[in-house]
């Protein structure tokens, strides 16, 4: 009988090719299968919530498995952390009933992207900020950010190799807050295109730096045209925060409202 | 004409063998010396407040060295950090009178030690985290503290190879503070020995983890005898944190208090 499980990963993306499974390539999903199989004895395939690029971090990324036997999953957590590497650990481990879906099933995502703005950096935080050096304005890249909350076609801010049927997704906010040495744009969407965070951060980063106006965002939105905006910001900046799903019963196969 | 120059410098100690320069060793005082020699073209020797062990880190070690040429330090600090590795980093760069000394004038040191209790550790605390597995018990953990603090004779605490005049320090301090996944023990005395602090923390863990009664620890001191005190805690999850000089104007030869 198949069994359907939920797991929350949290990884430290700098050494890996991100999250997809890549032929000669060291991924989070290729780890994860790798492990499993080792225990299971039997190839699964695990399914991410959203496919983080190489070098990009998650606080709490989710995926599911479906495997032939009831698990011990508490056991299981803890025999998985014990065979990955430090940099990947088994928060949550569950079994869910198979209308769940990690990526399907998700009703929004939160991104967290952060840049350091004072001239030393933090060598403690240097993995995991994008360090600007130039002036910049703080004013300007909260204007800028605002244009594009709300729902939009983000076909500019995608890459090529990509294929959905649509480009349009739903920003329901995009924060600027200010921590320690700089600041972090919080983003809050219904899904993302692929480079969609880095893609847009490029280019507010650009605004910030003075090398664009603020008013370039609503034109570049309207052009539909990757090529215009800027060069994506660098993936060390970028964290996977958090996928929401719909408060339903997942734990078993009815999907009742809870 | 001889001038002195103080600087405060920030690292993460993970691939270095320490502070102290050796031969076929990176190490933080080695890598300082290096470029230094690179800009002013004459070897200096930069004395540090403390010698830190092999992957122990540095939120603010102070050191000096002296040069027959009056420096832009500004300039310097920003070409000196662009040489560096960026887990290296200057926060500063100042002339001093010749009357300061990075290791003689420094009058208390605060160090921190930071201890993961929870069975999952985030992979972004890993290189600064000591991971602890068992059963521990705080409030055992706090008690046995108490008794390190005051004036002692620390000698059970320091390893052979230290050649000081005599073993007794006063901590000011020893406070154990809960935070994010465990605690850290908040250390402050007007020295430190050779590993003490990994000593002393090798040993209070023992307490918390039940293997030793609360009461060993002042019998510990009183016996003044390394072997019978437990193995180092691990360099990763120290921090030197501040080390304080009296409040003098070390920037004149006056040495008169401000």
């Amino acid at each position: 009988m198949k069994r359907r499980y939920k797991i929350h990963v949290c990884y430290d993306g700098t050494g890996f090719s991100g999250w997809q499974i890549q032929p000669n390539a060291v991924t989070i999903q290729g780890m994860l299968e790798e492990k499993l199989v080792l225990i299971l004895k039997k190839k699964v395939r695990v399914i991410g919530a959203g496919r983080t690029d190489a070098g990009v971090h998650a606080l709490e990324q989710v995926a599911h498995f479906d495997v032939d036997a009831e698990l011990e999953c508490v056991d299981l957590l803890h025999r998985l952390n014990g065979m990955l590497p430090p940099t990947i650990r088994l928060l949550k481990f569950v079994p869910v009933g198979d209308l769940f879906h990690a990526q399907i099933s998700a009703t929004r995502k939160i991104y967290h992207y952060h840049i350091w703005l004072e001239s030393i950096l933090n060598p403690f935080l240097r993995p995991y900020r994008h360090h600007i050096r130039c002036q910049f304005s703080l004013e300007k890249l909260k204007e800028a950010s605002k244009f594009l909350v709300g729902t939009h076609d983000f076909a500019t801010f995608t890459n090529a190799g990509s294929c959905v049927r649509s480009t349009v997704r739903t920003m329901f906010r995009l924060d600027i807050v200010e921590q320690e040495g700089g600041v972090r744009a919080e983003f809050e969407a219904d899904g993302f295109l692929y480079k969609m965070v880095r893609n847009i951060m490029g280019t507010l980063i650009e605004v910030g730096a003075g090398k664009r106006d603020i008013s370039d965002i609503n034109e570049l939105l309207n052009q539909k045209n990757r090529t215009l905006a800027a060069a994506a910001a660098p993936a060390k900046g970028l964290f996977l925060v958090r996928v929401n799903y719909p408060i339903v019963d997942f734990s078993s196969n009815s999907s009742k409202p809870l």
